[in-house]
């Protein structure tokens, strides 16, 4: 396994999917670390570009994100996280997802209602 | 409706995500125009960072992807495209997703059989 990490500056997108409902729940971004952080700890693991450093997801909402299985593409430049939620929320706004907004005509419209409490942790 | 591109020099990560069968399907970039060209005309459509042009999924395989919703995250900064695909392949390498193998230990493992034939139609 070669992960190509050049693409995007040593970073490559992560998409975590719901293992149960199979909804996407949100889409970070990687490091070489993060991967293998991810794999070691069985924890979904990001890089924030923010925060330039590597960001466990749930560190402070303990909403956290338990690895079943990792997907990779066909470039070896992206990956598919199947994962079960620890906790109520995956986006520190509350909802289940992060993608809890639809594109109608050219504004966004929610499809989903908050099943947890907001939290400071930053999403990046 | 803003979609944040300044992250990531213009450019979104995009999740093509089957309405169907729930699997994820690949994942791309699209720049601001390859976003609009997506929503104008339901194709889904990227920005091929090797060819530095819009490039519309299936426009020379023929295995398009129908746009069947857009979803945006909490942050602006990126997409799930629920869509059809029209061929019977999303992969250039004639599978149904890219996402065709799973990390097993230190390799991969395929856990599907491709679907289609090969086409030469770059992924990115």
């Amino acid at each position: 396994m070669n992960l190509d990490f050049s693409k995007l500056d040593g970073l490559i997108p992560a998409v975590v999917q719901d293992s149960a409902t199979r909804d996407v729940l949100m889409v970070g971004f990687m490091n070489e670390e993060a991967f293998q952080r991810t794999r070691d700890s069985g924890f979904v693991t990001f890089y924030s570009r923010g925060r330039r450093k590597l960001w466990t997801k749930g560190e402070t909402s303990g909403n956290r994100l338990v690895v079943d299985e990792i997907r990779v593409d066909c470039d070896d430049d992206s990956v598919v996280v199947l994962a079960r939620q620890t906790g109520a929320a995956t986006c520190h706004l509350g909802y289940r997802s992060c993608f809890f907004r639809r594109v109608v005509g050219d504004a966004l419209s929610e499809i989903a209602q908050p099943a947890g409490s907001l939290n400071q942790e930053a999403v990046r």
